[in-house]
C-alpha cells in the first residue's frame, strides 16, 4: 500500500498555533487513546512544539512537567506511539490522540496509566439506563 | 434490580485525599469517556470536593476553572453524566471516568468536545499494524 503523506510543516505549525496553551507550564493536556480498542492509556501534556512535531512525524511528542523538556514517547523504552488521528477540543485546551501503541504507555509497564486504582460507582451501562427508563 | 450502594463518605474522602492535585488551579485533570461507546467527551479538571461528591453521588463534579467554582456538569443544561467508574492513573494526577451522558457532553450542542476539528495522520490501524510489519 501508499503510505499517506503526514502534515506539511505549514499546517503543522497553523495547527499548534490555533492551540490554547493555558495548561501546566503553558501546554495543552493530551488524551491518548487506543485507536483499535478504544481503552484511554494516559494523559500528558504538549506545547507548541511537541504539537508540530507528533503532526509532521506521526510518533506522539509530549513535555515533561517533571523533566521540563520536551519528550518523544518511547525514547527510552521503545514504547513508541504511532499517531493515527489528533482530534483538539471546542477551547483548545486540549487534544486527544488516536494512537497504536507499541508495548505499555505507562512508566510501571502497565498497558494503561489507568489500569490499577478504580472505584466502580454504578451498574453496567445498560443495566443502569434500563434503570434510569424504568423509574 | 436492586441498586448498588455508592461510595461512602469515608471511602469517598480516602481517595480524594490519594490524588496529587498539581495541575492548574490544584486540580487532577479529568476524562470523561462514554461507557458504552468509548468515545472520549471531554477533558477538564476536578478538586478534591470534585473528585468527593461525584464518588458519593455518582454524578460528575468538576472544578470550573474559567468561572473558579465547583461546577455539577448538568447543573443548567441537564446534560448531567451518570458516573459508571472513576480510575486514577499511576501518579494521582489525572482520572478517568466512564460515563453514562445525557444529551451532549459539549456545551457547543455537539456530543463529545473532540468532535469537530482533527488531522488524520496515518492508515487505519489494522493496515498500519500490517505495514510496520511488512517494513
Amino acid at each position: 500500500m501508499e503510505a499517506k503523506p503526514l502534515t506539511s510543516a505549514e499546517e503543522a505549525w497553523r495547527i499548534a498555533a490555533s492551540l490554547n496553551y493555558r495548561q501546566r507550564d503553558g501546554t495543552v493536556v493530551a488524551v491518548a487513546q487506543d485507536a483499535e480498542t478504544g481503552e484511554v492509556l494516559m494523559v500528558a501534556h504538549m506545547d507548541p512544539v511537541a504539537v508540530f512535531l507528533t503532526l509532521v512525524t506521526g510518533l506522539a511528542h509530549y513535555w515533561s512537567t517533571s523533566r521540563r523538556r520536551l519528550w518523544l514517547k518511547g525514547e527510552t523504552s521503545g514504547h513508541y506511539q504511532y499517531v493515527v488521528e489528533l482530534r483538539t477540543d471546542c477551547d483548545g485546551d486540549a487534544v486527544l490522540l488516536k494512537v497504536v501503541q507499541i508495548g505499555a504507555a505507562c512508566h510501571t509497564g502497565s498497558r494503561s496509566c489507568f489500569g490499577s486504582r478504580y472505584s466502580k460507582l454504578l451498574p453496567e451501562p445498560g443495566r443502569l439506563k434500563s434503570r434510569l427508563i424504568a423509574d
